[in-house]
């Protein structure tokens, strides 16, 4: 029996009419390479942020059922479109919505979470020879409410899909697979072949742009092999799989950093118990998420804390700690910084790997402001204007340069 | 228990969010009038043009099931956007696609029937006291596929839901209502308060942009009175309804005209049995629908035959008559011609109607080129040019101006 493959492609790919028709040239040579194909499509280009436009001239705060039933029109959009590109070349083809396929899910809207997935009708015209061309980010509750996954949601539908038919899941985007590093800031930056489930949801936690997490997790609890490879080339992408001991003979498997990062210091906090852990309950309760936290003691009784946000909750952060001034705490931020980090399943096995990464930030003259570490990451922060250089020193020093 | 009432409201009238707005405003106002309101929209404006530009940029032949779903995307984002404007109000209400209501149709796709309508889902939402919006044109297969009802497919999904949830039924547009004629071409048009079934059927065939045939048919069937109004003010509009005798008292109802008719003459045919039918047999075979025929006595055993058929289909009813010429036949076309109409169920119980209305072209000096009659209405052929003057001399005949 021929294997089943998913095609997934992102809005970009399916952005106008040639762009539609190349995708659907792609599709039809995987066809002819012997495989049962299934598709998920994202929305067309900007689809989904001229939608979105029109909500937002009604009110700022539209219904998110209804959202919901406006956004999923995009992906409709898509399928039907890429369907009829492909039946003009004579090959039959269907495409199905969320709710047709049966992509049940949470009744969360706008964030749905996939409860379950029947195969039964996308085996159906498999078995028919058809290819089957499925509206991805979308689903329907019991009650047959439109939902829709949240963002990375078409990626989620794809492997997804993936580990319910026990296929391969192919993701084509604009770039040719995952990077060592972000190319646009060190340029020896090159094309990973293979990296674990693990190391791609610390690189993604740690603020790559890579895959969505969501989507990975799900591609990690099934074992569905994922890769992700360009839309507009041949060449073989970057395989997501589970990790191997041969794995292991790479240390580091990509360095990433994160621009977005604020550093808030509260100096001369008084040292008794208690004054830190409420100073987080009250940033977790703002819905501030505290990334990296550092605390020194200073003179007389009085302790200094660091720690890191998001730049986007700077503003709800500096609420929270301005209360503490009142006790003769003085309040600090630095938006000038940046985090840098190593990732691979390697450090489990090798040591001296942090160490590797202080000399070399040291010996290109990179102070680091805080640190924080797991079994497979070393995280810095260090000043943004530092960024580059240390980005090109850590990436060489690990042996990652092209 | 609240009445229902179904209120309609075409592409144009949610073409924007502006109007939009507007429309839910006057759902609101009808609400607060103390109606349970299922509402049926079209898609927005622009919306179906583009969507069949995207389909037609890829073949000019697209497959007609993906076509709907395309196409059906239309109406699921005017139904989300309306319901965001009511709920923004404070007021509930539900968006529901052909699919999720239950307007289970057949599969001939682009142009599928009715067969059935679930109120079920409508009831259950009207009773949770929710004004229900659904998405008009489109419907579903037993295997969840989804359809489209063609031309004038909103009206039709409106009257159908009146008809199951035996409610009165709204039809809102850009005009006050239906005219006793075409105020563009004549003056002293009025607004015609109340108008049969049978008449508005005869007035939409013989040319008068009114409300689509299947719709008032639908109406007819079930008896649901269909009020025809303008979106933009507030006055009463057209009620379609059973004729009863009162209405007969008024002789004739409008004055219609189609501008697109020709007229081709075929002259000295041999007068043989089974020649005209041969004719309109062929013209039959290439979907010419011919309207009226006249046939006359020529001299030496030949006639003359004229008959009349829409401008778009001449083309292919040249070729047709063409192939006649070699048997000595002469073929002529006159697209300069237009075909006047009166329609009104009174023409049943008056005697004369007919000498009235060619008295008062004759008056006018108006020629006829043919003529055709049935119980509730008298049409003639007619010069173009002379089409504004025979118009408004007919329509004050009758009594009709304001």
């Amino acid at each position: 029996m021929e294997k089943i493959v998913i095609m997934k492609f992102g809005g970009s790919s399916v952005g106008d009419v040639s762009k539609i028709k190349n995708v659907a040239d792609k599709i039809l040579a995987k066809k002819k390479a012997g495989y049962k194909i299934v598709v998920v499509v994202s929305a067309p280009g900007d689809t989904t942020d001229d939608l979105l436009k029109m909500a937002y001239d009604i009110t700022k705060n539209p219904d998110d059922r209804e959202m919901d039933v406006l956004l999923s029109t995009g992906e409709q959009i898509s399928i039907s479109l890429l369907s009829i590109s492909i039946k003009v070349k004579g090959i039959d083809a269907i495409s199905l919505t969320g709710s047709q396929v049966g992509i049940l899910t949470t009744d969360s809207h706008t964030k749905a979470k996939i409860k379950e997935i029947s195969s039964e009708k996308i085996l159906l015209e498999l078995a028919h020879n058809k290819i089957v061309i499925v509206a991805g980010f979308q689903g329907v509750t019991e009650d047959k409410t439109i939902t829709t996954l949240g963002r990375g949601g078409s990626d989620l539908s794809a492997v997804a899909l993936a580990a319910v038919l026990e296929a391969e899941c192919e993701i084509y985007t604009d770039v040719e697979g995952i990077y060592t590093t972000d190319p646009r800031i060190v340029e020896k930056a090159t094309k990973i072949d293979y990296i674990s489930y693990d190391e791609i949801l610390e690189m993604a936690s740690l603020g790559a742009g890579v895959m969505h997490a969501r989507a990975v997790e799900v591609g990690k609890k099934y074992g569905v092999v994922i890769h992700v490879r360009s839309t507009f080339t041949e060449t073989e992408g970057t395989y997501i799989v589970e990790e191997d001991s041969a794995m292991e003979d790479v240390v580091v498997r990509g360095v990433v950093f994160d621009k977005n990062q604020v550093k808030i210091s509260v100096l001369h906090i008084p040292d008794e118990p208690g004054v830190a852990a409420s100073l987080f309950e009250s940033l977790a309760k703002s819905e501030v998420n505290v990334d990296m936290i550092i605390q020194s003691t200073a003179e007389n009784n009085k302790n200094n804390i660091s720690f890191t946000i998001d730049k986007s909750d700077l503003a709800k952060a500096m609420i929270v700690v301005k209360v503490l001034e009142e006790n003769g705490t003085k309040i600090l931020y630095d938006d000038e910084v940046a985090k840098i980090s190593i990732v691979g399943v390697g450090m489990k096995s090798h040591a001296a790997v942090a160490s590797t990464m202080f000399k070399a930030l040291a010996d290109n003259e990179v102070n680091i402001h805080m640190i924080s570490t797991s079994e497979i990451k070393v995280s810095c922060v260090i000043d943004f204007v530092k960024l580059e250089v240390a980005a090109t020193a850590v990436h060489k020093v690990f042996g990652l340069d092209s």
